[in-house]
């Protein structure tokens, strides 16, 4: 049997939930997005992580609605958002960006983001047009780490997540074309070890994130087609707001040098030094205990980490 | 004797117009431009072709000024604007130009471009956001004839100024980090046909125009990385506004089916059949005896054929 | 449910064939064959085509017995031969081959393959050790046509069967890893033309033949990884005996340009210029009429040919 | 001034040294050798390293030549050896290894080989046809820090060596093309630490072993088009005679993690665990002090270090 979800197949693929979601016309892509919070308030942009849609936020949202008005969007290839064969790129999904900025928001954001969406933060904070935004929060993100050929420390052939991303290529295939979920979970099994199981959330049946996801991200990723031409190291050199970087679990595997989180002390070391170089504030959180998404996982001490870093921005 | 070239030697590399150059922020880049006629006509884009800068519209411009309000640029690794190693791409150059005629221009402009900036006008017409555009000239654009991988006929390697920018990559270098002009100049006599030396205008000394220009454009070029992830097929299908297409010279040699010219007549077709099936008009002017560059050759033909065009849009 | 086939599945991949079968160790390989003839004529390699094993040489085979020492092999990849994740090239494939004929032939051999199969008798032609080969006989290669950035001509891309691998590796996946034959064969339907439907051979079942395949050459191809490193060009200048080249169904679709077949007219006549270059003599016989695989459609026909050319040789 | 090396300069490329060299005709190479030692002693087959040719052994094959019969060769691309532009790789230098064995050596050898030379030690020790290696030697090999996308460790990128590369080919080009030395000398002194400096012997005018170098090496390991399609993870998986490794010099930044040296402690482990897993004794030597070329270094070390382990043989 094949699984085939995605915006082709809605009934299959998409839930209810609690606020409304409406779509933007950014010329190429049509973007999903859901809002929270009075129309006054600071605006703040959040960017999901990979295989997440913009409904991860949704419990943070509930939080920082008293203190924000937050758009928390679904990026090409996520959630109810348009798949865009052969054009995930950091730079599209980056230019996407700055157009739901300009287009939607309107004014000076803040902007936050996981993972991939984290990698994004910091595209915005070396790339968008002058005036966009405020400030940038880098949630967790596999800045070198999720890099075919990085500058520093593990590449993603060398990250636990990485394996996992070539293998939803294989078995699901761009746009969910293969969909071979059994055979995905049974390959996962004999190659990777626990803890990528279960980040990665293997079971019966795809999970609601993963059905939202469009598989070509994984190939993007693992082949380096997705993050060619924009290279991390140049990227952080050109940093032009102030940063939040939290840090959650990592541990690089003394036998075999394989990192187990999102990125490691070395690599966030040189983060540091080349957005301190470009003469920007670089505000470092560590949570060693801390799953990949706290936005998720503890909503409530994400939006007083964030809320915090804010009080501090004037 | 090595040469330099480029923003790190503005007295070596530029001399003044007949038009005052300035300079926009763009985040990533600062593009440089010029711009002719009254600020209340019709805004009109003018791209330049690989190899050239915004004043080889110098000419076409004084005859537009009278109709429009005529914005030449320099794209970045041309000209006046900013070099971005690594960072030279169509999907890149392309949104340049969105966050130009949204912060420069802010009105619905007509974009035309040459060769590598008709491929551009192309990316606009297809991925500006809503309501940028009002209509595309392509102006004798390599579409196809560019890629490493086209869908359909000659490719770069297949095409003689594809062995030109090989060329350029190897005896100038990124940001002229080499340039070797002599050594290219023997390079090109020993490989090249007499037709492609004289498009490329080898001489004692690099052109006025060569020296404006970043040789890593022709690395991109030669090796894909500049057009990677922006399949011309794809491209066209999405195409949202009219286009007028001027093809100029053009022969594919009977003997090895090399190209001379910019794009064969196959290409063209497919090339129409894709704009017409996304709904849209498509002018097409041939014109076999005329070079790659009518807005420098023939300034007066190319500003008649505008605006002709420009009168039966309404 | 998954198809798996494969040397890991004997059982369900293999049936008996009229002449033995036996494993050579290369080295990196064990290398299938199979032998007909007597242990003093001539020796003559067989090289099947891609998703062809050495059986189907079987029907020729039982013709040149009286004249020739006939070993037809499988390739890495093929039949019973050794899988290789990650290394399939023209390179080890050809010297593979330079391995079997030093290591169980032990003379001077003539060589002759089909599609794929025919390439590698051009790169031995080129590139085996002094004294290997008598003479190559090319059966209707894809010269230029199966490579991703092609001299002249066609890609691989620009090809019918191109797009039959890519689906070949999305579907079944390198080593049946995936084994999606009900979705492989809904995919084909919707994607391709009824001509390159037919030449694959897409039924309920996956055939024999493609059982005994491994689907990552067709990735291989597909991405290039596989062709990488041996331009035709460079390799058709330096052949080193007398070539034999069978010329079956080709044509050119005027509209797009598609080549439905091996290799185009114009290509060959690059094949021929650079041959008879290299000083050798080069035969050709077009077969406009006849199918791929002349050497199972037609084993009279076949045979016949390499008999009269062989004759003369001397 | 540009600087022109290699076989079609002969007289501003070669010297004479203490042994007579004599060309092997391997089919597509010519390659060029010396040979010291009785010829019914042991054969021993020298591998230079890279921007070595076959005389970096010449104090160690006087040293050598009471004990074994060794040959040392110049690679393609080395020394007197042929040139074959676009065809470096592990694969072909491999196998043009083992036809040197097989035409020229014809007894089954033991195998030592310097840096690029000890990657192609551990090629033969898995790749080589059955008989042909009695042992091999690495001697301070790159593994996968030589890759541009390892399974473990520092890549090419992440190694001082690899930016050393990136220069010879910008400045050099492929086979001494553009030949600028002295920009390569300017560059290298703003770009690289004085470790990388002085390990690469960079003067006034290029060093002896230089100019027998084609410099398209260091494109094809820059890039990866050298290393492609042979992983060394799946390489050390499958060796098959007893190997003896000397560790040189090495260290990692703390601050950078970037490599000095040929291969960390990290990389070696994994080494150790797949040869050892594959069945084979690995003799691990380090030498922590000493050099990359230890055969240079101090010869009698080198032929002290080889004798013992090949005493133990037996």
């Amino acid at each position: 049997m094949s699984y085939r979800f995605g915006p082709d197949y809605p009934d299959a693929t998409y839930v209810p939930h609690d606020y409304p979601e409406q779509l933007a016309d950014l010329g190429e892509i049509q973007m999903n997005y859901a809002v929270a919070g009075s129309t006054d308030a600071q605006p703040l942009l959040l960017i999901p992580g990979q295989t997440e849609s913009w409904w991860g936020y949704e419990q943070a949202m509930k939080l920082l609605a008293p203190d924000f008005r937050a758009y928390a969007v679904d990026l090409r290839g996520q959630g109810r958002s348009s798949r865009t064969p052969g054009r995930y790129s950091l730079d599209n999904w980056g230019n996407d960006l700055v157009r739901f900025i300009q287009l939607v928001i309107k004014r000076p954001a803040i902007v936050a983001g996981l993972s991939s969406g984290g990698v994004l933060t910091a595209w915005l904070s070396a790339y968008a047009p002058p005036g966009l935004l405020r400030a940038a929060y880098y949630e967790d993100p596999p800045l070198y780490a999720s890099e075919v050929r990085p500058a520093c420390g593990q590449s993603i052939r060398q990250s636990a997540i990485g394996n996992i991303f070539r293998l939803f290529s294989a078995y699901l295939g761009d746009q969910w074309s293969v969909g071979d979920w059994k055979g995905l979970v049974a390959a996962a099994q004999s190659v990777l070890p626990k803890e990528a199981l279960a980040m990665a959330g293997f079971g019966e049946e795809p999970s609601q994130n993963l059905k939202e996801y469009d598989p070509e991200w994984a190939r993007a990723f693992w082949t380096g087609t997705g993050t060619a031409g924009c290279d991390h190291d140049q990227m952080l050199r050109t940093v032009k707001v102030p940063v939040l970087f939290t840090h959650h679990f990592r541990r690089v595997e003394e036998a075999n040098g394989v990192l187990q989180g999102a990125i490691s002390d070395l690599q966030i070391s040189r983060v540091r030094a080349l957005i301190e170089g470009s003469g920007q504030r670089f505000a470092y959180r560590s949570f060693p205990q801390m799953g990949h998404a706290m936005h998720r996982i503890d909503p409530a001490l994400y939006v007083a980490t964030l809320k915090e870093w804010v009080a501090g921005l004037r």
